[in-house]
């Protein structure tokens, strides 16, 4: 802990006043860029990765970046998901799972998480992933490699479950939100992002998102 | 989202080979000093404030830093709290309430978030920050100083809530956790932090913790 | 009443003897070709409209066509699709709406449902679809026009909610199952469904799906 | 699939232009007989087997014919029938097992659904037939009569489940509503229905109901 | 609060000497006659008017002696019904209501709890009695005679959720349990019972129960 | 049961006479001195322990003196404590646990509660209790020593639980409302209440509360 109080003081004494003007401004209200929900893991630093300074990222953090389906549990996922959307007007969200990812390898191995019962039941909202590299990836069974796949799957299941969100559909529907589905290799500095039309995740090279245009920007004819 | 993609592309070019060695140290494990619960605010950074390297702080955030008491939805926070505590064996848990945070405003003006039914219904764990500010402060009605009391309340609040969750009874009760409750005021860049014994949030000094040393390292002779 | 008993010995003395046999075979098991999800209302009668035998569809009907996302309620609709993908292996799920669906009305004006708390409470699953018709198609007002329109949007979200059940992620992941969006006029005898790549709902011709093929029978190779 | 789509146009061809003026007709409204609550199960056709026209039947299957208790979960039972008694004034609700039912095999062995996590949630609420053929009926072991057992005691289950709704309560309490209990032998066509003054199932032969007299329109004087 | 401690010691001082064998056998285990189920009121004292002494009732108490319905909240109602009939075999359960009970008045009158949101929502579960008394009972309008009447139709609507419990379901199924709806007019010291053959509460004489015979005792022949 | 009903007609011919009085003067309401949270358990009568009149103490009695984090089951313990603190503004919650318990005995021994899932799922609500028995008492093995001790550390934890209610929390927080930890050894009559100066349970003298100081009448300055 003394680390930690020792890191605010050296940050309160060299750092804050490079800021000091942003920081002031920012007491107005924060206009972010983008929500970015990853892991809690320790090695994942979002604003390092992304170099974006304080204002630019609204930042949801829970185990294994999981987004329970709207209405399951008024948790605070549903509430930072809505208040980024509805309030702060966000136009992408980024779910951005990431490599030896410990979550996932619970959802692999049950008996790694036997003891934790909050974490079983949070896994659930992952059951679509385990289920999908349980049935359809047969032909992987090597264990690092059946890892990064859990993680790539999961992304994209908890992009469906984000779907369910009515912020998020009604403002994917007309068009003012996008969605992208990462993966961080933190030992190798490399970010995946999955496009829908090779079906598969490629190194990020530009904005690529995950929904096909069929579901942007779309009203629909009475019949 | 191309300066994310831009910042990435930066990242890997001029920042990476410096932890690289770090980076891949970790890909054995990570052995996080703290979990560190805050708001999923855009203007905080904890890895920035604390001045921590990638691995140090294993990181909570949702709108408002709320922990929602054990059992009550099997969410992201019961989650992430188990597996930091039962599975990281974290030492010290800190839960950072910010300035300026929207969520607290939400919560003193209800009008403010009335078609955001999940943050509604989110603000319910901090339905006890709502009422001791509107039944205990009635001598303090001036809005800055009304929200930055609510910020303080709250995070008091969300640590009582903490309290209930098995792992982090069980922890405390044996001496091998310590909870610490602080306030960020980004736009001056201080940290406050909480003393029992002074009933009040103080600049923060060195490491203090909200618990009395009666309730660290406990054990009951039977009757 | 009476006309429901008089009903069935009318059956017993001048249908049943027809599909004896059919009945008989049935014993041993049932293995219907698809999963119909529609409505309560007493104006679909979904063998009737398909002209389908007994044991040919597995039948869900609740008001309003609605499936919750999983894991929000442990109801029936959650059983329901999971004995109809696992057990019965289903090849095929519609979620077919309806003209002048009360249920939808009630969506567009709450007014209509304030003494139905239960109602209320499960339109909740078609909060999207509220929002989607409120935020996105200010351009129609007409009542009726809104109304039709209202169901084919929620539709397509029953879809989306559809996809976060573990046992229709996996199957279609695996290009063994299909899922269908229709809209059944009664008054017309119409039935349209929805096309991905035009965007809208068309007469019904041929077995359509509501899937881009990249959605179907993928499988992701590890980054 | 496409079965399903020729059959929908044998429809249009054939049959529709019958009961077209009907159809029309209900535009303005349905007023159905009854609540038909029964199975999912495709050997059942409601319509067919009491010979009722569009119209008639308000119809609500989810697997095993289950009516959770009111507030259990606020899912599409709920609203279905509250809608069913409170919206449309049905003067009847019938619950209808039926013989070889997939889901109360699973309840009496739980081996078949073992992974099928959300159909072996839902049967919580058939657990009192669960108890009461396990402790009350170990005269009766051999598996065909056990099996049709269930689902007799079943259907009284969920009619007691159904009395907690409280439309129900209050409409059965004026004397506005009744409430049958009914097991369908399809490969027999038989019907029956429970006689609550011989506490059995007997072929059906006139308006029975499950209620006795005395819950019926009944008002209490203060004491 | 020091009169509860003097209370103690005159209770240590003169009274428990006269019960000191009993205690002490009652350490070997309880093996009380009934569950007692009333309301949390001060003015209910049930063993003082039972004449009972220790050992010999197992009681719950919350506020307005409501039931839930088994699996809507697993609390501590279902928890303590449970274990009363499964683990101690009880063979009655009495649910008894109060004259001038707090929380019937803030069932009739909402404006009473608006600002109690958990009593709000606990009465939820006292729903169908309110719905009765404002369907039903038109005709009683006189505030005194509408609340004692409310007390009564609560029994007896708790006395329909306790049968969904699942432990009570089979034990009255069998005969080894019955049930028993009482009212307690605290200020008269009458207490009155439910007679089903008489659809009235009479001063009680003997034994009475709310089940018809045909509900108890029963086994049904496999159709 | 019959002796229950002869129990009240001596009540009414022999003891009703003497508290006329004060049952008539109820009429007007109740003002009792505390709320009393006991285990059901029919060797418990909290009156006579304390010799309290009718009108004195607000009881809650469910089985294990369990009190449900605020907003984990909107159940009866919920709607009894806020009634108890915003209604009747009672100044003392006393929690009494009590030796020989049975739920305590299920939470130390699971296979006792297996076949009772209502029980199983209370008693998380008292899981930090099992944690910190199984974790921090391993030097504590003999079973009568562990089950008092597990029945103390669970008054404590339910006092915790107790804290996150709002209504508690706010009169804690101005001083209006004592928390205190009981245990009642029925076979000495014994009461110990916790002492937190000292950690630990000793024969209650005079009026003892489980709040530090610093918890009680405190409001906070404004950072
Ligand atoms: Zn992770
Ligand atoms: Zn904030
Ligand atoms: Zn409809
Ligand atoms: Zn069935
Ligand atoms: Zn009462
Ligand atoms: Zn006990």
């Amino acid at each position: 802990m003394q680390k930690l109080v020792d890191g605010i003081h050296e940050f309160q004494r060299n750092y804050f006043s490079q800021d000091q003007k942003l920081f002031e401004t920012l007491t107005e209200g924060q206009k972010p860029l983008a929500l970015f929900i990853t892991c809690s893991d320790s090695r994942i630093n979002p604003n390092y990765l992304t170099q974006t300074k304080p204002g630019e990222l609204f930042i949801q953090r829970t185990a294994g970046n999981i987004v329970p389906p709207y209405g399951t549990v008024h948790g605070g996922e549903a509430a930072t998901i809505e208040y980024a959307v509805s309030a702060l007007k966000v136009k992408d969200i980024i779910i951005c799972g990431h490599s030896h990812c410990g979550a996932m390898s619970g959802l692999l191995d049950p008996a790694l998480i036997e003891k934790m019962p909050a974490v079983k039941s949070y896994l659930e909202h992952a059951e679509s992933t385990r289920r999908i590299v349980d049935e359809n990836y047969t032909h992987i069974q090597e264990a690092d490699r059946r890892l990064i796949l859990t993680v790539q799957e999961n992304v994209l299941v908890q992009i469906k479950n984000l779907k369910t969100h009515p912020s998020v559909a009604a403002a994917v529907g007309r068009g003012e939100l996008k969605l992208h589905g990462w993966v961080y290799k933190f030992e190798t500095g490399e970010v995946f992002n999955f496009h829908p039309d090779e079906g598969q995740f490629l190194p990020i090279q530009a904005e690529d998102i995950v929904l096909s245009d069929l579901e942007l920007d779309r009203t629909l004819p009475p019949i």
